[in-house]
């Protein structure tokens, strides 16, 4: 993937996600519009208004969102978590980012996923109930025993699901988490792997495969 | 306890609710107030800013926050959550409200809980993150199956951290459902029943125990 004649970039609800073949770089959307506005750039993009900015500021980008190549019985995957699947060709990954997506591969074939609040937007759900349950995050909550603090029944309730219900639908399938909070989702997750380029992966794919219709 | 010669008020940080030991009555801060104002109120409240009103509005009612009386090595448990324990006495009892809080009750003695968003929390950090993420509460979805539509995924991220974890920590304990949204959590927990009183079971035992120092 190192030699990349152009720029890849996902962008998400919060930030644009650049990739080089080298390394990834994480920036808000004004940043990264003013930063490669003239770069050769493919792009995946989940938010409407910054697909409308980007055809009026930055109109050499060219967008993949018409280069779906998933199999995949779901209706309305989103296009970071399509190429995510791409990216991983077997096993289950999860993206944590403003949402923690978790999506099923299975020899390619997409079987379905499920979509969370990501940690921060979790973190505010607790906040806007009430002041006492404003925590931090302590990332290291046991998640074997039941919470005897306030502070680490929320930790718990933020992480517990994450652990469990993967483990749950898990049957022995290897897991790569990327995204924001990879690292802390994939601390509570056993022998998981952060791969932070498996949806460049994907969109390298989409464009391999799919070059002259997109 | 359909003899009460006073009224019982849980009060959370939505709404109060009040028991005269034959039907409750959920009604706003404000509403409750206005109606219950003169009545031989015996509260129990969560929410600061409530208590110091009471205080000034309604100087009559009791405050049952000193009336402390569960086994518990828990720190920071709320009353709330206390009258629940003291109510179900043995088993799991789920409180869905603003949040969702689960605590487990061992012949009268707290083994510990955690806390989660409510339903309504809930889907509104999925609304935050995206306009796409706005979706109804499936109540029906299956939770033993992967979603694969965009409404499901987000119903399902909601409701099977519910079913998961507390399936994964039951241990065959009864589980007692409490709340607003009590019917629609019980529904995803086999066996479980729903008894909107529990807290005020609590709340009687309260009394009826500390009667002189409360």
């Amino acid at each position: 993937m190192a030699d990349f004649d152009m720029i890849l970039c996902d962008i998400g609800n919060t930030r644009m996600h650049f990739y080089d073949g080298k390394r990834v770089a994480h920036l808000s959307h004004e940043e990264g519009l003013r930063r490669y506005k003239n770069a050769p750039v493919r792009f995946i993009c989940v938010n409407e208004a910054v697909r409308r900015r980007i055809e009026r500021e930055a109109p050499a980008w060219r967008d993949l969102s018409s280069c779906r190549l998933l199999e995949t019985a779901y209706r309305g995957l989103g296009i970071d978590r399509e190429a995510a699947c791409l990216g991983v060709e077997d096993g289950i990954v999860v993206d944590a980012g403003s949402a923690i997506t978790v999506d099923i591969v299975e020899e390619g074939v997409h079987r379905g996923g499920w979509i969370w609040p990501g940690l921060a937007a979790m973190r505010r759900a607790y906040a806007a109930i009430s002041p006492v349950l404003e925590r931090p995050l302590e990332v290291s909550v046991p998640l074997d025993r039941v919470p005897m603090e306030t502070g680490k029944a929320v930790s718990f309730g933020i992480l517990s699901p994450i652990a469990t219900v993967i483990a749950r639908f898990r049957r022995g399938r290897r897991i790569v988490v990327t995204g924001g909070d990879a690292e802390t989702v994939a601390a509570i997750l056993p022998g998981a792997v952060v791969d932070e380029t498996v949806v460049f992966k994907g969109m390298k794919k989409m464009i391999e495969t799919k070059e002259k219709p997109c």
